[in-house]
């Protein structure tokens, strides 16, 4: 049975039991929101160090690191680092995307050592074969696809994008739309030539029943990749984005009728004014199934620093709803990232994140920054570290440029906290 | 006569010719606004090369950079160099914060060499007269305050903060406050100390007229600083913030009806669902006043990030109406920044207001997403990097992982964008 399973009999699996515990939460909470699908608990049956995260609504929100190689970028060892890298920064999920070398041995490794739910895209391994077999993509057969997906759930992975919503109908249209960026998701990109390339309607779609029994053999949970995501935004929020929404939110009913954990993929690049509708939208559309960002960026023109414009659409689109975000690295849109990359990606995220739940006034982050103004009045640096996303870099600044004193070198002995305190309770020392 | 003055008479100054040109609207808007004063147009008539720069409704969100020595570091020359720093990185106006060494030498050099408004905060001489000739804060003259901004009226300062609106009736509200923070700004802190210990009313509260004759005189903007601004997230929004900002409200009024160009600043640190209505309050209560922010920073729990933490809130005050943003360096409560942290301030604060300009739909910023997208779409590299807030640091992650067919290492072959465009325009060359 898959997790979602077991909530809806009231069954209290390890996962859901750990989860309410580091979430500060009752387990019938957590039951009810697996059972009614408005969250997930992506644990592979085979996965059986994953501890268990919850990714929906009433959780904190959660960050995903993408990891793997590229051509030309091939040492799974980097990209085992980058792993180590984004747990250390706290990420809470990793993406396994390697397109180049051997794949399967990445994604088990990974798998074995992270005790996080792990990701994969299985279509990526078409693109791959066509190159290192010398089969084209546009060779393979339906049911190829179909067995990626088996061989990357006997691999142990937790979750999977599944390009689903793409249908032909969808597809055809790009011919005629006006967006400058046709199509940004490389998953939706490989699949998308392959039906226009085949004339044939997308396999994950048309078998997707299939694809539903492995996912409920192995608890997989399914995460319906938005093709059509918006790759600029000047292109956000079109009818081909909404058209596939409305085909996802149809296979995340198909999906919790088979007791299979399902959450959705969302955009991409959306101006900031276009972002609360985005969510409301999908969380709608898809009647409240977990959503999964990346980013958004709601501006295009700041390539390396992509990891901070990712930081603003991700803390609106979370504060409106979003449940999960996907990281964007500095090196976004230009190479692919390195583990100081993978760092400052996770960060990011992990900043957006905490500003939403204080936002939506969750009372544990909001008790967090309670501790942290706390922490300043007392200038007690140990404690402002400890509750810091990152203890290590503040610790470095105040060791680079030290102040005898209470403060710091910013203001040095104009400290306004030293002298508003002392004023205000009539211990006058400074001034 | 005021840029105000000038323009309430329908004289056009070569400044608000200038702001027409480069804002790209027409010189009759920047007159209505800034007769009105919903924007100001910072320019001492003493700082020559001073070409002008506008902030306020209808123009694009600025951004500001503070510099400054501090006890211990006290190199002009460090300073100076922040300051180009700043303006390579895109500031739009420079504050010179300074707290040690040579103040008056330090305000004019850098009035001198830099051609944006260059701002002060006058009441931090207090402070460092008070270390250096070992005479109290407290043992100044009600006068003393007025003549520290007639000297920096003086040195060619184009945009004062000036702490008026910490009436008595609000400081002594801070013995019984609930807030952890009590105050942290620098200069509240000093006036307000001051206040509390010699039991007297507020000199630039009291002696307001005095200060906007000066500030006609050499037309000064003043900023009217916000010495209640919170200082945590869990301090946000209280009775002391609104009190001051009602009083804030009436100095705008009397500073209009004196042909005075005033702005007002806005917090600090404000949760992220709390900044909306702070921008829309501070707007309203001003009757539309340029608001000029610091951050503001939606959790605190981030020290080592808060340019992050800044952008995201800045972005989303931005759009909400702020017009003036200050920067906040990686090494805000931790430690005075180097030029690297105000380099990073910089951009970061940058990326806020394009966000927020490109929200708001400027055509002008509109259309350079549209130029980044087609770009992208081109792989033209070059106009990708011209368009980016920052050229230098995306070209360097592009050599240093470099790709050598069109896309880049992130994806390689497997370009999306290539790869689609191929097959939806029926000219298939990869998969």
């Amino acid at each position: 049975m898959t997790q979602m399973e077991y909530a809806r009999r009231g069954h209290i699996t390890p996962e859901a039991q750990y989860v309410a515990e580091v979430e500060g939460v009752s387990v019938e909470f957590v039951l009810k929101q697996v059972a009614e699908g408005c969250a997930v608990i992506p644990k592979n049956r085979l996965h059986k160090n994953n501890k268990g995260v919850a990714i929906g609504k009433g959780f904190r929100v959660k960050v995903n690191a993408n990891i793997g190689t590229s051509m030309g970028y091939s040492s799974a060892e980097e990209e085992y680092e980058k792993a180590q890298v984004a747990l250390k920064a706290g990420a809470d999920a990793i993406m396994v995307l390697s397109t180049w070398g051997d794949l399967r041995g990445m994604r088990r490794h990974i798998v074995d050592v992270v005790d996080v739910p792990v990701g994969s895209v299985p279509i990526y391994d078409a693109a791959v074969l066509s190159y290192a077999r010398g089969k084209a993509v546009v060779d393979f057969q339906a049911s190829d696809f179909i067995e990626m997906v088996r061989i990357h759930a006997e691999d142990g992975i937790d979750f999977m994008t599944i390009h689903a919503g793409l249908t032909m109908d969808i597809v055809r249209r790009l011919r005629h739309t006006d967006r400058v960026l046709k199509m940004v998701s490389r998953g939706g990109a490989i699949i998308g030539g392959w039906m226009l390339k085949n004339d044939r309607e997308n396999p994950f779609y048309e078998y997707f029943d299939e694809i539903l029994d492995i996912a409920r053999e192995y608890d997989i949970t399914l995460s319906l990749g938005d093709s059509m995501r918006p790759g600029a935004v000047v292109d956000a929020t079109d009818d081909l984005q909404i058209s596939e929404l409305i085909v996802l939110g149809e296979l995340v009913q198909k999906a919790r009728a088979k007791g299979v954990q399902v959450m959705v993929e969302g955009p991409g690049h959306v101006p900031l004014d276009e972002i609360e509708a985005n969510v409301k939208v999908a969380k709608s559309i898809t009647k409240d199934a977990p959503f999964f960002v990346l980013g958004p960026l709601p501006i295009d023109s700041a390539p390396g620093y992509d990891h901070i414009v990712a930081a603003v659409g991700g803390a609106i689109a979370a504060y409106h709803g979003t449940d999960f975000l996907c990281y964007v690295t500095p090196a976004e849109h230009v190479s692919l990232p390195d583990q100081d990359d993978v760092y400052e990606g996770v960060v990011a995220a992990k900043i957006a994140a905490r500003i939403a739940d204080v936002a939506r006034r969750r009372e544990d982050s909001f008790h967090r920054e309670y501790e942290m103004a706390y922490a300043r009045k007392t200038f007690d640096w140990d404690t402002m570290f400890a509750l810091a996303v990152d203890s290590e870099k503040p610790r470095r600044y105040r060791e680079k440029r030290p102040f005898s004193g209470e403060g710091c070198s910013m203001c040095g002995p104009f400290c306004a906290i030293k002298i508003i305190e002392e004023y205000a309770s009539g211990e006058v020392k400074v001034l």
